[in-house]
């Protein structure tokens, strides 16, 4: 058994849906859930007070960031990311592949590696397999990722089978190099654009003794409904009885979809991020609070909402911290935000317990006046 | 009796020093005391419930920034500055006058007013005693100030004495534009660094049925001594039973000396204001926590501490937070600096009441840095 184990609870008869629980050292957590992103070492402007009020399972940190800054040697010696953070529930690590592949010119990809220059001084630097996994084991949380590769879009399909067969090989070194017991290992599954890459990649990754499986490569700029239909030939070739992560994904259309095609776990900066440039989400769409027309609104953000925001402060309010340029203006929109996206998280649980998830999806979509990122 | 009103519990028989409470419509606060400052309706990076946590008691609003964003009469329809951002212990708001004295070049003062021009958009404004006076109204503020000019340093004793002047007719202009009986009218005394403008100005001023009286135009850039030897020139010409506030002081050791010459009330920018440079406030001097020195140091900014800071952090990730320019470094140093400068007059009330106060100011001066901002 693994220190970190998915536990089925509940499958969806008319859906792909499913209800399940995490078991990590630092707690059992339901799914389907959004995971609030803390890249270095904290989820922008917010305390983990802050984050467990707003019932915040697991968070996500990014290795590429602290790999740079202030290094996973630090972290280790500092007792390890839970402590150096402060923060006691669960936590995930990403494997830095995706932020080094992120990096265009500035990084060079080859069988045994990645050589990258970093973007915050231009040093040379290196990852791959083994050093990405040891960083992660120097951070020390529950969940650790593999060293993959995210195959931009679009991509030829030539590249794309070069590329996911080496993560495939990736995979099996991550595993390899794994040496602590208390944390779970998460293989990544790769395939671009590509089916027959996609179930080529499922196939081979899910063979591997992973504690989970995630499905990168999604949300990368393709349209959604090519992203839906990628995710549905995916999933489809995924066990059962282990957790799936869908990577990178944050709006509620998408985690509602995501839902209905069987995935578990979701992260994406996408709350935090829009909720510092003065964008509130709502169940129907987004609410640009700096707009003039906000400026003798007293009510809160979202009257149905119970958020630390929405109970305290008004819509007026909120637009003069942004228009004065205050900093608790983007503390405010970031707690309503990820509260909002938790709680959308918790509707879809309860849904899918209540047997109602079809109606759940089918009102929300009615509703939800869908923006792209 | 004032809806506002001072109650001396103490006086300490061996020094100038003060015990007393504060009674408003929004509570009784306890002095000698130090009032965080929220300048934009907002004390910078902090909420509410965080001010309450460390036992703030009243908090300043600047009317300057307010008048010209959101705009009082905006405030007014919200209910008041403190429905506005949601605070329920007291408030005080300035005249203005300091701010638009600041301007420089960019005001004309006449005996009717000032002219001035916006520091946000250039626009021309217009502030005197019954602008001030109606906007602070509109504000809604438990206490609000008289409009003054602040003397700048140095100033020669003709300009100073007009000035001083001057400041006493407009003193008189805002009692009778006051209309609101349940706030509290303070009066300012003047007269730059001239002990003979200062007894002038503190008879005139105090002679007037104002709820208090502060002492304006010091901490200007006079050197400390100057500061304090003019400070003892003008509380010892101040009536006994209302409370005295010095305005714009907010280091430990001036405010233990402003104790020691019979100051009640405090109020600066200065802990926040370079908590977000990366500086925390200790017993002994400061601590620049961004310094390479504390990149491994586990400890709490003070071991000594019991804010939410010191409680749950250490120095090191602080620092990480600064280096990576993550607002949450903002937020656990100015909520550390204020706890530390509240806790510093809570420790001096209980000084003062103990009767060892002359006994605590000389340790603290004994083992304190001083650093000139």
């Amino acid at each position: 058994m693994h220190s970190v184990y998915f536990e089925l609870i509940k499958e969806d008869p008319r859906s792909g849906a499913r209800l399940g629980k995490l078991h990590t050292p630092h707690g059992t957590f339901d799914t389907p859930m959004f995971m609030p992103v803390g890249t270095q070492a904290t989820v922008k402007t917010l305390t983990p007070e802050e984050l467990y009020a707003m019932h915040s399972q697991v968070i996500l940190s990014n290795t590429y960031h602290l790999f740079l800054r202030p290094g996973t040697e630090l972290v280790r010696k500092a007792g390890g990311l839970h402590k150096f953070m402060n923060y006691k529930r669960g936590m995930l690590t990403d494997s830095g592949g995706f932020q080094v592949f992120s990096l265009g010119e500035m990084r060079k990809i080859t069988e045994e590696g990645v050589m990258f220059r970093s973007h915050l001084d231009g040093s040379r630097q290196f990852l791959n397999p083994e050093v990405a996994t040891k960083a992660q084991e120097d951070l020390g949380a529950d969940i650790i990722m593999a060293f993959d590769e995210c195959i931009p879009y679009p991509a030829d399909h030539g590249y794309a089978k070069q590329s996911t067969e080496r993560t495939t090989r990736w995979a099996r070194r991550c595993l390899e190099a794994k040496t602590r017991e208390d944390q779970g290992l998460f293989g990544i599954i790769q395939g671009g654009m590509y089916p027959d890459l996609r179930e080529y990649s499922a196939k081979a990754i899910t063979d591997m003794d992973f504690a989970g499986f995630a499905i990168g490569g999604l949300s990368v700029g393709e349209p959604h409904p090519l992203m839906y239909d990628i995710l549905d030939k995916t999933t489809r070739h995924m066990p059962k009885d282990k957790a799936r992560y869908l990577m990178g994904v944050g709006t509620p259309d998408c985690l509602v979809e995501g839902v209905n095609l069987g995935v578990d776990m979701f992260d994406c900066v996408y709350p935090t991020r829009v909720a510092r440039n003065g964008t509130a989400m709502l169940p129907t769409g987004r609410l640009v609070v700096r707009n003039a027309q906000y400026a003798e609104d007293w009510r809160p953000i979202d009257e149905h909402c119970d958020c630390y925001t929405c109970r305290n402060f008004s819509r007026a309010y909120i637009r003069h911290l942004f228009k004065a340029e205050e900093i608790l203006a983007l503390r405010l929109l970031s707690i309503h935000n990820l509260h909002f996206l938790l709680k959308f998280a918790e509707d879809m649980r309860t849904a899918i317990a209540n047997d109602t998830f079809p109606e759940f999806r089918a009102a929300f979509l009615e509703n939800y006046e869908t923006t792209r990122r």
